[in-house]
């Protein structure tokens, strides 16, 4: 690599990843903006009326956010010391997937309206603003949501049986005489009633078939307390907090409580809250 | 000022912001009563057939409470020490903007309903009745609010990202010729879903739409968790934080009661709420 | 008063108020498949088809539990010792309410499908069982919705405030030609909307109404968090709970926290828990 | 019982109880894919299209997999050492349900479609994949759910009675004009309306019965939280009584987290959890 390329490479890199120094900030400015204008000039090309007649400026203002996300992603990808970690993270993969559907849409037309998925990009913007606590408030939430995963999953699983019994006895009872015209279709009114949405779309007409949907309505309103009971558990749990901000001089262990006075793991007096240990 | 007009003022004054007097709480009370009488009036004057027997009485009555509250608006102006801050605190804005409509009506016909904005007014309510322990417990709920305001933000944000993704990802699946017109148009759609409202109004057609909107409705079925889960939490801490205030001389064990007069665990005598041990 | 009907009114007064005896849990079993009955027979009288078939037996049962109720209310005041304040108690309004509306049935036609009033009569079922533990969980659950009560009080304000704000909003964005004919019909679609239970008799057909619309949905997806977190927290604190198994005997107080040793209040020594104080 | 007969027992009881042994695990396995294809097999013969093309394959598929599931059913009965203990159990209740569909179909067709309630049989997935720390999430779920059923029963029973009110009162309010047929279809809607479903099927017409509505919907709304604030409470409650549950020898408090090895108050040893102090 010549000197010139790897100075070239080093002020990309301080442009697009630094947060401190003024390039940098410009750049990721410029960037949230960019984003969401896109996200915008895809939107208002679906509406008819805009379509016919700035569609000729939307499809240009397209392929050029494109041609733009495309470069900053192989300059990405060029300053960055490890490229494959890049291209496999979150972000990475949404930087490429962002860019994708207007190359597709070539091929098959109408593809191009999935490029609002740009709108995850979005999300740089905590990086961008440097929202540090706003930062903290999403990890906490991200890090509740995870240790709660394996709950909130049995509890999808046992909801997935429910709405797969409920809907198959609805095909049986209300038949495709009244809407119910195969098991595919019922397990879909039973997800529209059991998660409360309704839109009436399909809905029984015989009295049985109304007695079987009060029980899944009721279902339905009565097991949302288990997830919401997990989350709000989990949250409190974290809650017991202000418990990371000591670390004992012994074994180094974290979690204390605010009150506590020795180590529950060593035994080890611990500092005074506030005190620097 | 001749004394005149600064005993004027004092009276004033005293009618307006006094709740000890009995010439204050008087015209707090006639307040409230005209608040809800002018909100009541404007919406009767909406309905078609009473409009057509009463129109001219209920238009009286607009412009009375309209100058009435004008009138009161520009005294509270005159005897306030400080007529800036009023006029920007939340009370003043709401005053202001409780009998523009009706001016504006005569520009714009049909803007004096927006006159019912002043609802708001009757949050006055708080203050007339004195009603301190109710006005303790609206502040505690506000208080909780705003300290989950960013967390409830960052779960915002993240909604309405996956709306947007819900939504292109519809117009594409579904499209014009099954409701789903523009991606606005399938946004408001996504939004419909996600908050479990279901109009109905638009509803996916084709089996594979049907499975994307199914995915929509259980995402907003389960992140309902969330925000609850965050509130609920918040209102859980606050009651521990009041318990870890004091500390006991005797054993410095923390945990009392905000009411606890001795410690728990040794029988010394607690510092009170508020006091440097 | 003969010493006769001395005992017969002692006598009704062990069937009727009696738990422990057997002729009073035998009253109180059958009282209760009479109310059951009852009701069913309502709600099958107001079914077309059974009421060509069946109207006659049917009236005949409406007026036979009727006049079972009528004596069995009269023989509650003639046995009871403090006869108005039975009448005054929440049974004692329900007892007579369940009866009057086939008497107002002769004047109004209609109104006796409001016996199914008599369906809370059937709260005395926890009497009947003696369902100890049951009654336990229902006052915990009162007496949390009723520590509450000024919490959600505000809440409910608050939210009536805001809907009668989108309401009116909606009135003048959509107008009467999309089904907002009045301001009162406005709010209940909103009320519709905010409690996310989306009829879709009303919906918005405007581009901007359906943006207004949008708000008005997450608003009420995100709000339910509230009364949520009230009553979780609310129920939390409550199971701060074997809290109130031991007493001082210093000072009589009783909520100690579970590992409390020294009463809170006089700093007295507490009881062991589970040892007789 | 001939030796022979003794081993095969064995062999087969290896296979089917077995989750060791390779071959326990590979019938495990196996059993798995066959309900998920069962059940899809099902789902798919419901479909007009399919069925008319793959008619005679899915129903083959159908007495195949029926066939099969009920020699598993016999074996399993054979092979355990307490056959009736298995039949009543759960999993038997379920293994004997999930094939009689099958032969009742020869009597009265479409009973085939229940066939679906052989999803309950891939709950035998957590056994299969020793998910132990799954399962662990279930038990505690589950037991949660145990321990809050008689709170949330009277929390069914009160909401019952409410919708027993309201729909009788809708049904006098609306009367059969406005589609309130009759008070148990008026029962239908109150539980569409309550549980915030609102499918729209039915709904009030008249500004009166649109106000008893709206009330109906405000208490559907609100009281969504006693149920969530039960199982909020009762999943913070598991956590905190495992810190009530050992006492430090030497200060004899209690609060200690379950991973503590040191009282933190005073530094002393504590006992091992589920240890006598």
């Amino acid at each position: 690599m010549s000197p010139d390329s790897a100075s070239l490479r080093d002020r990309w890199r301080h442009i697009i990843f630094g947060t401190d120094t003024p390039a940098g900030r410009y750049f990721d400015q410029l960037l949230i903006i960019a984003i969401i204008a896109s996200v915008v000039a895809v939107m208002l090309d679906s509406v008819q009326s805009i379509h016919q007649e700035y569609g000729v400026i939307l499809y240009a203002a397209e392929w050029f956010f494109t041609l733009l996300f495309t470069f900053e992603y192989v300059i990405r990808l060029w300053v960055s010391d490890r490229p494959v970690r890049y291209a496999r993270s979150f972000y990475g993969v949404v930087d490429l997937v962002s860019v994708i559907p207007t190359y597709l849409s070539l091929l098959f037309p109408g593809a191009n309206y999935l490029l609002t998925i740009r709108a995850l990009r979005v999300l740089r913007v905590f990086r961008v603003l440097k929202l540090a606590q706003l930062m903290d408030e999403a990890n906490q939430l991200g890090s509740t949501l995870v240790r709660t995963r394996r709950k909130i999953g049995v509890f999808m699983f046992a909801v997935t049986v429910v709405i797969i019994i409920f809907g198959s006895l609805m095909y049986v009872v209300e038949g495709p005489a009244n809407g119910f015209t195969s098991i595919p279709r019922s397990i879909y009114w039973a997800i529209v009633t059991i998660t409360t949405v309704g839109y009436g779309d399909i809905s029984p007409q015989t009295p049985f078939g109304q007695a079987v949907a009060s029980m899944a309505m009721i279902t339905g309103y009565a097991i949302i307390a288990v997830p919401t009971g997990i989350v709000s558990a989990e949250m409190s749990k974290a809650h017991m907090v202000r418990r990371y901000e000591r670390e004992c001089p012994g074994c180094h262990r974290h979690d204390h409580d605010p009150d506590a006075r020795y180590c529950k793991q060593c035994g080890t007096g611990l500092p005074k809250p506030g005190e620097t240990p």
